[in-house]
Formats: C-alpha cells, structure tokens, sequence
C-alpha cells in the first residue's frame, strides 16, 4: 500500500477527514497480500482441507435470551466496593457507537440490588395534592409512553481523576465508566401529577426508592414537570433490577442519583428536603468554603475512548482513527476539538449522526502516528456555549476533597512503545 | 376522575394529541386513591410494619455482565426449526422505544450457529481486484468505523399472514417478529475495497459465510460501495454469536439474509453467481409465473405493539394508547395511520423521533375505547411515497404459495370481553 499524502489539521498527524476519505486510506499496510494466504495450503489438498473448521461441521443452538460470545468474556463491568455502598463501572474502551447494551450500563448501589416483585410494588403520589393516587404496574402500562435516548452519569464519576495526586494508570472505564447511554422508555410524569392535582404550594418534590437505604432525593416541580419521566424500559425491555426495577425516576441530564430507582413514593412538599443522600453525599465545598447543593446537571464532557489508558497500540506508528464520546446533561454538543500534542493545537472531529439532545455523541477524527510521544486529548462544547475546563481550573473552582462533578478534559499519554496511559499533563 | 371531553379525529374512539395531552387525561380511574392504601395499614403499627419489604433488608448483589430480572423470564424469543434451519422470533409485543436489546433479536440460522475464535478468523477480498487482501481483526479494529441505528428483517417476516388462510391467532412475535431494530457499528466496505482496487468489471461481489451452510449472496458492487458495511459491533459491543460473530455484511434496509453473518469472503466478479441460496429461497414467483431475483429491498411495513394478537386489555373499555412500529428498506416513515374501525376512517398517528433512515419509528396515538367490537389498522407510507398494501392486494401480486416479503396492513380484532385477535378483516 503507498502512502498518500493528506492534509494536515493540527499537530502532531492529525489530517482532515475529507482529505483522508478522497484520497484513500493511508494505512500502510494494515491488510496481508491474500496471496499468501493461498501459499498456505498445499495445492493438492482437497478443497475441504482448504475451508475453515466452522464451515465442515453443522453449527451449535442458539437460546430463548440471547448472550454475548464466550470470545468476549473479558468485556464486563468492574465493581468497587466501600461497605453497603457498591459501584459497577462500564467498559467505555469497548464501546461502539453510542448505546450501551444494558447488561454493562454503570449501576450505583447504596445498600444492594433489592428483589422487587412487581405486582407488590405501586407508586404513591401524596403530599400537597388534590387526590393522593396509588399507581400499579398494571395500570401504568396503559399510560401514553415516550421515548429517549439519553446519558446517565454518576455524579461522583471520575472520582480518582479529581482526586488523585498522581494520574492514576488505569482503563478508560476504571477511570471515568460511571456513564452510560441508553433508550428509556417511560411515562412523562406531568400526566400522574396532573391527575393527583399538585398544590399551589407543591413546588418541591421527594422522589423514595423502596431499597434498604431508603434513597431520597428532592427535586423542582417545575424541573419534573417539564423533562421528568418514570422509566419502565430500557433498551426496549423491562428495567433491569440494578436499574430500578420495577420502575425509576428520570431526569434527562442530571446527575445519577436524581434518577431515583425502585421508585416507590413522589410526595408533593413546599421545600427540599435535605435528606441525608443531598445534604451529605451529593453536596460538594467550593473552594471558598461555601457549600454547592442541588447542583442536578452533569456538566459537558468527553472522552476518548480509542486508543486509551492502558492500551497497546498494534503498531508503533501509522494510521489509527482517534474516536470517543461527548456528552452535556444541559444539551447537545457543538463540537469536540481533539488535540495531539497536549493542547498546543486543536482540531474539530468529526461528530456522527444523531446528535441528540443530553445523549452520547460519537466523535471521531483520522490520525496519522508518527511513532514519537504524543498526548491525546478531547475538549467538548455544548450547545450552551459551556466547554470543558481543565483539570487545574476545575481543581481551582472546588475544594481539594471534592470530587462530584468532575468534568475536566482527559489526557491520555502514548509512549514511543504505544502504550497509552492516562495523564494530568 | 372526571372524564373530559376529546376531539376525535376518526371513527372507534381515536382523539386528537394535542387536546388530549391539554384536556388531561381522561382515564376512568386507573390509578388508585392512596387513602385506601393508607386504610390497609393500621395506624397503631410500628412505622416499619408500613414499609415495602425491600426496604427492611440489604438489597443483592449485582454481575459483572448484568441480565434481566426473573421476573421477566416471560419476555423469550420463541423458536421454530425445519431440519437445519431455525427461526427466532424477537416478542415485538413487549417491546418498547426503537432499540431491540440484542438478547431479543430476531435470529435465522440455515445450519446452525458456529462457534468461530475470532484469531483464527479473517476476511479475504479477491476476484475481480488489483491486490487480492486479507484482514484479520486486529487490523479491522484500526480502520475508521461509522455508527447506525437500522433495523433488520428476514425476507420471511409475517409468512404465516401470507400463506396461512384464515388467521392465526398468535401473538405479534410469533406473526411477525422476524425484524428488529439495533445500532451497529462497522467500516464502510468502500474504504476495503478501495485498498483492493476494483477492476473495471466487478461489478458484483459474491459474500459468503464461514457456517456450515456456507451461505452466499451475490450483491451489486455500487450498492455495496454506496452502503454497505462490514459491522463489527450491536448495541456497542461486539456481535453476539449467532448475529455473526466476528464480523458481518450490513446492508441497510436489505432483506435480513443478505447481511451475510460471519462474513469470510468478498469475491468481486462480473455478474451475480445464481448460488442456491438467491436462487431457491430467496426467490419468488409472481402471480403471472415470473420470477422475482433480487428484490433486495424490505418495502415500508408497520405493525400495532400494543394492543396486539392474544393480549387481553385489562378493562372493558375507557382509554388506551395505540403504540406500534413501522420501518421501510427505501428510506424514513413519512407518516403512519391508524384506523379502529377496520379501515372505515383513519386517523394520523404521532411519530416519536429521532424519525431515522431505515430504522424503526414508533407511531402513537390515543384511543378511548367504547367497549365494543373494534378492528386496529396501521398504515405507513415511506418518504418514497410508498404505503402499505392490504393482504388482499399483496396476495393479487404474487403466486398462492409466495411467502417473502410480506408487507401487508396488520389487523388485529378488539372482542367485547378485550381479547385482541389477528384478523384478515
């Protein structure tokens, strides 16, 4: 394969993608000469020697549930544990696209995955109504059902980059996997309110899981009216049970614990509650001392997710396609401008259909590897103007144990030896 | 709950969106008061005593490759095999949203399923090409991937509604669950083919699968380069086994057997092979005895979900939402109609987007039941401007034994007592 000549659009071997598609793939020599593959097997041997094995024996069964390949056993979920206190993280470095597949979406667990079953299982809306209402899953399944594909982000996602003196070397979903985006499927919950009749004074409400930590959070009225939702579905089916099974709350854009799951109770109430989820965990100190409560939105990110931390890249230079994700819980993202020389200069990838509103966005960008050191890094901008900080200007905003929230462009070192790791450079 | 006056917009009960998310819902009383639920409980009881049970004990633990909670084990595909070949239906009916998780997709396998290590797998493109190649999938992993929300259907979805006389009374998946909708990710096949260098008369390429049934198309090379993709991943992760595992051919909008799985061979020729697969199965006779090859399309189709065959509405009458989805191999759904009089009257029904390029799109509409006998009708016209056929006029097209194809208006039949039935009505 001849290598041609593209056009540069930033340092460090970045090149324009239209460039890049009209003039050809400029990979070297990624594919083997099918020539010696036929020099493999010996001219005399029966063509049935030549087929691969799977060809000459009829193929195994298939199951009423689908899973994935025993080949990819590898692609999972990693746990972290602190008492009851349990957080899955998901393979980012492994996706593709932008739908996570349900079995390793992230899940936070504050005491356990409770066994809800469903016909024991109604929501409550009472407080400050007209009419306290009882909903049973039977009766919800009537409801009118809407449709999204939105993100979810633990708010404590990224924790260690936040936190940690020295970057840490780690993969991509070690580090930052407590995001995740999926199709959720639910009933819009100004339609339940409308029918309970909220109060005029009902400008708040508490949002109770039926888990052994009691999980509670308060939340605007006006907020889950416009934008709120009971998630019945993921994905097309039934919410798994570390999602919230039977049923959860969803807030398109806010941080995870919001979205309330084994959702069992929304009590209309004048003010928030300061429950001990809100004024403890998911409060965060600034750096001036003072105290950020009630901060719902998960802020404009990205990261990318091939190559990342902890991978070998195959071949110590050449072509490789430098692709992540971009995501904002305040809209749709503007643009990814991709860097490979740690900042110097930037380029705009290349965002694929559909940009959708608070989801995944793909990004993408074609890069040509001199063989030396580089420093890949990813900035976002959301449709807000918003962009994402640096590490040293968010670590300047928050005081130096908080960790909530952390949106910072993520830098991923690659030696001259193609290993990739992350770093605070 | 007082019910409210709608605006109809056709016979049987169908009333218009906008005045019905205005007026509020008028449900009857699907939900229950919660003081009767506060009755149950007595008011000398411990607080404790009032509380779910989950609540009361630590929660379970979770995997790290999650799966459906056992309370849903209903929700299967079902199978039906013929000698070697095996047909797994996704259950449409309990589906919602777009995205079909990939345990449920729908599957058709001629020999089986193989069991392939993706080391010892590669991808050889020869024939009519400069430079005859091979790429194994590390190589694959480094080239640009493009990602696309599709959905996928067997030439032989809905054959029971073709060929059986009077209709079956079986559920939507069993009728007609030979489609699904996923994103997949993959290399557009013009970059590969580029590497190769097509000569001027290859003008076809013969795809063949490394199963035991060595299953082979023959596809039009411009349709190819405009199109189609080799796609590595569903729903983010790696292909499941039985969707072709390690790699498949991706046409979108093309009948499902044309999307060669575990795709082991591109030969470039100069016209199609005629192989047994495109000449016996996958051809069809005409009404006036021609034959029809290489209909390649799945034409623009659309089925209720809810309420759909064999269900049974859990109240003699007031409101439902009529929900469905509808797709077409030519392009986007334009717009969708639903009639609950048997096809007297018909109303338009709501598109939930993101409205996508061959890709389900779910149509919803509200319905106030009036307890009496009802026939559901949809009715999709693509942005080609094509509808839907009857049965009737389907079946004036092709021969009595024709079975592919099938793109007929569904109808299911509302009995008094809420049981919902397949009818050719």
């Amino acid at each position: 394969m001849q290598v041609k000549s593209l056009v540069a659009v930033a340092g460090g071997g970045l090149v324009e993608r239209r460039s890049f598609l009209r003039k050809g793939l400029s990979l070297g020599s990624l594919a083997v000469a099918a020539d010696a593959l036929h020099a493999e097997s010996k001219p005399s041997a029966p063509i049935g020697d030549q087929l691969p094995r799977p060809m000459k024996t009829p193929g195994g069964g298939d199951a009423p549930y689908g899973l994935p390949t025993v080949h990819e056993s590898k692609v999972v979920r990693t746990e972290s544990r602190t008492a009851g206190f349990s957080v899955w993280r998901s393979p980012l470095q492994a996706q593709r696209g932008i739908i996570t597949p349900s079995g390793l979406h992230f899940a936070t667990h504050h005491n356990g995955v409770p066994d809800i079953t469903p016909e024991n299982h109604s929501l409550m809306i009472h407080g400050l109504v007209d009419r306290p209402l009882k909903f049973d899953i039977e009766s919800l399944q009537r409801y009118p059902m809407v449709s999204r594909i939105h993100f979810l982000e633990c708010a404590g996602n990224s924790a260690a980059n936040a936190l940690s003196i020295t970057a840490l070397d780690q993969s991509l979903g070690e580090l930052a996997g407590e995001v995740s985006c999926s199709e959720w499927t639910g009933i819009p919950l100004s339609y339940l309110f409308r029918e309970a009749g909220v109060k005029d004074k009902g400008a708040w409400v508490i949002a109770e899981g039926a888990d052994a930590g009691s999980h509670a959070r308060s939340l605007p009225m006006s907020a889950v009216l416009k934008d709120g939702f009971l998630a019945l579905y993921q994905n097309g089916e039934r919410l798994r049970a570390s999602q919230g099974y039977p049923m959860r709350l969803f807030m398109p854009g806010w941080e995870g614990n919001v979205n309330v799951k084994w959702l069992h109770r929304l009590e209309v109430v004048d003010g928030p509650a300061f429950t001990k989820d809100e004024s403890g965990l998911y409060s965060q100190v600034l750096s001036n001392g003072q105290i950020e409560r009630f901060a719902f939105h998960m802020e404009v990110k990205s990261v990318i997710t091939h190559p990342s931390g902890t991978q070998q890249m195959p071949q110590a230079h050449g072509f490789y396609e430098i692709s992540g994700l971009a995501w904002s819980g305040r809209g749709s993202i503007a643009k990814v401008e991709v860097s490979t020389d740690g900042g110097q200069s930037w380029a705009l990838a290349n965002l694929h259909g559909p940009v959708l509103d608070r989801a995944f966005t793909r990004f993408s960008i074609p890069w040509q590897w001199n063989g030396k050191k580089a420093v890949l890094m990813s900035r976002a901008t959301d449709t807000t103007g918003r962009v994402q900080p640096t590490r040293q200007s968010w670590k300047a905003r928050y005081a130096a144990h908080s960790f909530n929230h952390y949106n910072a462009i993520q830098a991923w070192a690659v030696g001259k030896n193609g290993r990739v790791e992350n770093t605070y450079a």
